[in-house]
């Protein structure tokens, strides 16, 4: 059982999009993502996700009650997407950021296309 | 659903010690606390701990396979305490901690003494 640290980690790899495990919470993993341009329109059924940023801006875009509007995540924030919610993450620039959710979370939620990553490696 | 920014949740109270509730992700919250002196030496039996921290450094003294050590965390950097694991939080400097657990877990594990904190506040 080591500390770990979240740029060490980051440096580590540099394929977009593909989430990387770096520890486990009980039923929770904890993983490190590198964004930049965007993602698709997703929801997960049952699984809350949360994105913090460690580097970068990411720009959250989500449909509520009929509408969408965008929220703009900073470096030491984060945002707790929950079941349910219509979402796609975007980023200008390169942005790293540490997810936390369920084991069980596919990276394109409700959908599978060829950004949907079934093996997560472990760094 | 608004982002979270873990500095200005830091601004919103003094008291040492006293996890509060930001946040939560299907089966666990998401707390800050603000650190400094020793806390005690606990175990949580099923429930993992995670421990980031925001501002200062968090020493956490372990006892593995009989012998203890102590890990400095700094700014960015995470532990992950595993169930079972015998450990004591310690700070010299007030230290800002971002924790990550099951719901069911109390603050002092197996313990209860003093410190121990039933009913969370949320922030």
């Amino acid at each position: 059982m080591e500390k770990v640290n979240l740029v060490q980690k980051l440096s580590l790899f540099n394929d977009q999009y593909s989430p990387k495990i770096i520890g486990e919470v009980n039923d929770l993993y904890v993983k490190v993502v590198k964004l930049q341009g965007e993602f698709v329109w997703y929801h997960h059924d049952v699984e809350d996700e949360l994105f913090f940023v460690v580097n970068g801006a990411l720009n959250m875009a989500v449909r509520e009650d009929g509408a969408e509007r965008e929220i703009m995540i900073l470096p030491g924030e984060f945002i707790i997407i929950p079941h349910g919610l219509e979402h796609r993450p975007s980023a200008d620039e390169e942005t790293h950021i540490m997810l936390l959710e369920p084991k069980s979370t596919l990276n394109t939620g409700n959908v599978e296309n060829e950004r949907t990553v079934h093996e997560l490696q472990r760094i």
